[in-house]
């Protein structure tokens, strides 16, 4: 049966229906003024998304496009800087900064664990000359499932007093609480296939006042990703070059849904999906790589029992469900598969991913669990 | 009435309808099988219709974004190149460079005049120690409607040896004859929202073997648009960051569609349509800011006469019909406007937008042509 794919990956993220019919649209003029109305609309929904009263801009690129403008415009040659790093996206945290002469000293921790703020604390504290321009972090692992724990991490940075903290939040952002302003956050970057519930294509960059001060002297060169163009011309409702027009209008959509369903009840579904998916593997029998206390609202890693291959799984399950579950990255490959419980997905997904992961389980020949279980620890935490 | 409007611009421009519900399909994984062979038969019809068998590589990013990739992948701080400046992209061309560090001398040419090849010659002949490491140019100028001499100027820059040739074909590209491989041009830009006739949020960058010579020395720093990083994906069908799925799935319907109408066919109506709005022009007696031997096939700068302001015209001909056309540029503001004669336009767009002129300058008093002359003229040039 064909078009009956189902999407339970970190992103691209399931895509409502009237979001997916805004992108079909005609696209208008982008230096139109019906065009400048949506972009102010777009704006103050993207700063309620954020919570913030500060600048949300938008730039044509995927994540990462954004998480490099959270560099290039806030850091100089040579800066040192704190580098968290315990997944594939803290490792490209790192490789951005060396890609531009920036002295990145990671703080690792191993895939699966979440970083110890305490080294944090310590190499802050001892930072007596102010030498530590920035403190740069991974909120939600996607590569692991893994939440590093953000508010003490950035306690400590706020107790250093000079660093910025720069947030890679691009699967927290619209999933769980990323309180910007409250927490002082500088730069935040995100992506549009995410939370957003929108296809790839669009970044975010949330920048703050401190930021701001540290782009007047920050030389790292720049041109399509100059946040000071896009602040500059976000003023007059506008880009400083031709934005992704009809991605634009099916984020207005895709916003307006998200306002309408609210940031509680929106945080509350992403915990309560995270929730059920973990109680539903333990019920399997199933591993899970990241801790109770370290675990992603939107990502979980699962980890398949001895001798059952994660990949197998993955192939099963779509080849007799359509789902769509991510595989394991770089050494992980084939030893997790990552349930994606991130955006438009709602409580019947979570069912359906996990009644079609017993099913797949069985016919793999895996006897490590009551059938019924995983969907009966599910329904437990749905309910 | 709403929902009627028509792009006369040099882009956006029209979406056909296949392409737009393409863009409405859900996204499908982008590191899955499925999406591979869609981003193969992709990248076969890109290379199709740049007239290339070397790499042409897809950047989820806008037409600048695309230049910004041309420059940084294959030139050092501190690098000579001639950029050629006579309207606001060559312009940018020079901003890029100038981010950079580039030692970019413009070789200028008021706004409306091609560029004199002849400058480049002098300059190209002169440099016996071959210091001149790129020659930078646009093609098609979007701001002016001025078409550059690509073919002589590359002819100078083979003459010289040692120089890349780097080219913006954001509006030739798909409109007009831009034969990479037979040039031997080694970078050429272009974006989606122009003659592929999709929305903006793609960019396109060919590039030939002498440039991929460059890049293994290019020093510019880099990351998101790297485009080995590209390169190396792209022989797996893939991308290095998650690309915009949505997009490259509305291309590959867009470029069918031109694959059927042929090359050949393509180029002759864009020609056609140049000629039909330059004689729709002159018969109504406005004036052409491009001559004749320079005109674009793709963009027509029409200069008002002396007491009609061009924007009164845009304004009128958008309230009255729904047709957009595009103002000027920078100092050109006010005093020309641009008619847009790129990607998805029909014959039957060509005589609607005529005819909608000639309604909006009668309506506005102006005198100077017999009725129905501008779309007699066209006529004459379609037919």
């Amino acid at each position: 049966m064909e078009d009956k794919l189902m999407l339970m990956i970190p992103g691209p993220t399931p895509v409502p229906e009237q979001a997916l019919l805004a992108l079909a649209k005609s696209p208008i003029g982008h230096r139109s003024g019906d065009f400048s109305k949506v972009m102010a609309d777009v704006t103050a929904k993207l700063k309620w998304i954020h919570q913030t009263e500060n600048d949300v801009l938008i730039l044509t690129a995927s994540g990462t496009g954004a998480m490099e403008a959270a560099i290039v415009n806030f850091l100089s040659k040579g800066d040192r800087v704190l580098v968290g790093d315990n997944g594939k996206f803290g490792e490209r945290w790192g490789d951005v900064c060396d890609a531009y002469g920036i002295n990145a000293e990671r703080v690792k921790a191993e895939w699966g664990k979440a970083l110890d703020p305490e080294v944090f604390r310590a190499k802050l504290e001892a930072d007596t000359n102010k030498e530590i321009k920035a403190v740069i972090i991974t909120h939600s692992e996607t590569s692991t499932g893994v939440m590093n724990d953000l508010e003490t991490i950035n306690s400590h940075v706020k107790a250093h007093g000079k660093a910025l903290i720069i947030v890679d939040a691009v699967t927290s952002l619209g999933a769980m609480n990323v309180p910007i302003d409250a927490l002082a956050l500088d730069v935040v970057a995100s992506g549009s296939q995410k939370g957003y519930m929108i296809p790839p294509g669009l970044g975010f960059v949330a920048v703050g006042p401190k930021a701001w001060e540290a782009y007047k002297t920050a030389n790292l060169p720049r041109y399509y990703l100059d946040l000071g163009k896009a602040r500059k011309d976000a003023a007059k409702n506008s880009t400083p070059f031709t934005t992704s027009v009809n991605m634009v209008m099916a984020l207005q959509v895709s916003l307006g849904m998200m306002q309408k369903e609210g940031l509680e009840s929106i945080f509350a579904r992403h915990l309560r999906h995270r929730n059920a998916a973990r109680a539903a593997a333990k019920a399997l029998g199933l591993g899970l790589l990241a801790d109770d206390a370290s675990a992603s609202h939107s990502i979980t890693a699962v980890v398949p029992p001895e001798g059952l291959d994660a990949e197998k799984i993955r192939s099963v399950i779509k080849k007799n469900f359509d789902i769509v579950l991510a595989g394991g990255q770089d050494h992980l490959s084939g030893k997790i598969f990552r349930i994606g419980h991130l955006g438009f997905v709602s409580d019947r997904d979570i069912l359906t991913a996990v009644s079609a992961i017993e099913a797949t389980l069985q016919q793999l020949g895996y006897t490590g669990f009551t059938p019924g279980a995983g969907v009966k620890a599910a329904i437990d935490k749905l309910s």
